[in-house]
């Protein structure tokens, strides 16, 4: 029996067949119909966390804030579609992602460019496309974005990318805001003084704004109160030096996930009134007109929305050791375990009414060693091949990370909780797999 | 000026201009001819080493022994062309991999169907296309093979991965022949036993012999002498008991690669021929009919044939910190990094001449902060966007394991050292991103 434990999303249930439910849908089901390793997605619970972050920016920092979804997240055509409904701006990091935005016929002047790397190539696609803000990374790219927006006889609207030198004591792969960063430009060592006098003095640059982001898995507002504190004294300082003051203020990524019951769950709204509350405090206490305030919430907007599907192959008990559950997928459709160690909850999807009392490693198929899905995973005694196994939580970063290897091709991914469950990603074939081939 | 310490690989060289060669064909006019990121491999190397291999195996261990090429190190249809030219197998770990095999028209009995969760559909799959072997890796397995071989008519032939115990001492991940492993069955705990009685039993299997993997990266015969002191006296225990002797024994991997200068340079023929004494000397001592052997190299038949030429988009120097140079790739081309925290060599590929003074990190483009391709490489002091940089020894394990991560495109692979360069995989485009995309 599982316990209430589990239920670490109101998205899930489990039905009178004892099979678990995602959105009310039969997982069973959708497994037998689409096959496995099979993503499923929430599109209700995806546009139920998109109108939750757009109501309360607007609340907390007024109708010009902008939600931006950051969507390497999870890219894919119909996620565009779904945050140009509702009314979500997007951050993109490369001309795949552009390109993929403007299939779904996103419109591109509410796009954001990030990424530490533009090439010319990369600059020249983004502006054919209308993509209405550059974040800009370096002053290589600054360059460059002037040579291409003096081609096209425009002025682009750029925002600086600032390091305000704050680490959020989160693990180091997702800590970007420190000062010894790959991005942007260091508000410490006066490098963000000469970028700002550098963007202003680019005949073809508008700047626009500050850019910053300080790190992912992030579970209440106190690392938000000590960017808006430190970017705005900053503001403050350049807008005396140099008489500069900028438009928009993009404070980054949002909030932390529940991959386990051991993670807390975020009141986003309150989170994000108490931000609003220190812009107030400290524009009035600084002097400084209160600027468009961006957010770019992606793990959040979509990570327990989604579900991946396995199953099992077999089950190897070995005497002393442990018990291996190997299932048809792995580290090709969830890289998040062998990069990061990263912590799932699994569940028995078509046993959800029996005892869990049989503590398993769950084996990804790759031929490599490191290819564990999870370890310490308690399942039915009854597991063995042919049961399917639900991987919680997996919207953020599985897809958008998925691989070849082992040329094995990447599920599709089925979308529920919005009228009938259909497919926004087919799956990968054989012959897809060769289509380079020459 | 580059150190010889740096010449790695007898494929490397430095022409007139300064510019990097691999196989003598300039990496600078290759990138500019077909952009960057971009792969490169050494045809004429990758056939060398199928040669070296080969001729070692067939005089250490007699004209029936067979080298079969890991091709999950990397898998597309050209080199599946190249193992068929020079008489190696191929270990195949996927349908994904059969079905590029067959496309290069490989010759499907000398294939090894490996890997820890085979379905039943993989298992149809690889029997219609005629794969020579099965190596099973558990008892559901042998079950599902020999309910599709009867409904084929066939026996099928099998062989057993057993886990004889062993830790080879390299890191976790690849460290794949310990009892507490997710493939195959221990033969310390009885389980390998049963396995070999349930194989014998079953009508539509053929048990033809043992396979086993002790680890990668092994850089002398140590590992492979005593996995065959443990393999013959387990095989002579089984004969006693059951009266079965195997035809094949699979010893698994091959040989260690150079990532940098600090990794020694093994000499394969004599390695095996230390590994064929012992094998000789064991058979006699143990009465036992010599086997067959497989050996299964994978990296050491492609790793030092491989680089990746990336272009430098900015660099950074955050004072009191680091120098960061960004480049055109990362993490999406080159998992090894971010996965193992893996050592490589990075040359500035045309500036050749120029001393290397900077020390530098080399960062990825993909928007995490743990996406570095190699900490602590020297440059030159001139290093700015434009410049070429080679990460050497690419060839395994880079494109078989990237990804489409930020939705960034995978590099072509162009093969140089046998007559004029050519595409053999081309570079991904966007359209090929978004073909999934219903």
């Amino acid at each position: 029996m599982n316990t209430q434990n589990d239920w670490i999303c109101p998205n899930l249930s489990a039905n009178e067949r004892n099979h678990l439910c995602l959105a009310g849908e039969d997982v069973a089901d959708l497994a037998k119909r689409y096959g496995t390793p099979l993503y499923l997605m929430d599109e209700a619970r995806i546009r139920n966390r998109a109108q939750t972050y757009r109501t309360a920016a607007e609340q907390a920092f007024g109708s010009d804030s902008r939600i931006l979804y950051a969507s390497k997240a999870a890219s894919f055509k119909r996620l565009y579609e779904i945050m140009r409904d509702e009314g979500i701006g997007v951050d993109v990091v490369s001309c795949g992602e552009i390109a993929t935005a403007c299939l779904a016929g996103y419109p591109m002047g509410n796009a954001f460019f990030h990424s530490n790397n533009k090439t010319d190539a990369d600059i020249a696609y983004a502006m054919d496309r209308g993509v209405g803000f550059f974040v800009a990374d370096n002053a290589e790219e600054l360059y460059a974005i002037d040579s291409e927006a003096e081609q096209r006889q425009i002025k682009q609207k750029v925002l600086l990318r600032l390091t305000p030198g704050i680490d959020p004591h989160t693990y180091e792969a997702v800590s970007t805001g420190k000062v010894d960063s790959k991005f942007g430009f260091a508000t410490q060592t006066g490098q963000a003084d000469a970028a700002i006098m550098l963007a202003l003095s680019l005949p073809h640059v508008q700047l626009v704004g500050y850019h910053c982001h300080i790190g992912s898995q992030v579970f209440d507002a106190t690392v938000y109160l000590q960017t808006l504190e430190v970017m705005l004294r900053y503001t403050a300082t350049v807008k005396k030096k140099l008489g500069f003051e900028p438009k928009l203020l993009d404070i980054g990524g949002g909030f932390g996930v529940r991959y386990t019951s051991n993670d807390p769950e975020v009141d986003i709204a309150a989170n994000i009134a108490a931000i609003g509350r220190r812009l107030d405090q400290l524009c009035s206490e600084l002097k400084l007109t209160k600027p468009e305030i961006c957010m770019e919430p992606g793990r959040s907007m979509v990570a327990d929305a989604g579900m991946t599907i396995y199953t099992v192959g077999s089950v190897k008990d070995i005497p002393g050791y442990r018990t291996y559950v190997s299932v048809d997928g792995g580290m090709t459709d969830n890289a998040r375990v062998a990069l990061y160690g990263a912590s799932y909850t699994v569940l028995p999807a078509d046993k959800m009414n029996e005892d869990r009392t049989l503590t398993v490693t769950v084996a990804g198929r790759c031929c490599e060693s490191g290819d564990i899905l999870q370890r310490n995973v308690l399942l039915p005694q009854s597991v063995r091949r042919g049961d399917l196994l639900a991987m919680l939580t997996t919207g953020a970063y599985h897809y958008s990370m998925a691989s070849n290897y082992n040329r094995i091709p990447r599920p599709p991914i089925v979308m529920v909780g919005c009228g009938a469950p259909y497919l926004a990603v087919r799956r990968e074939t054989y012959d897809d797999l060769t289509a380079l081939d020459q």
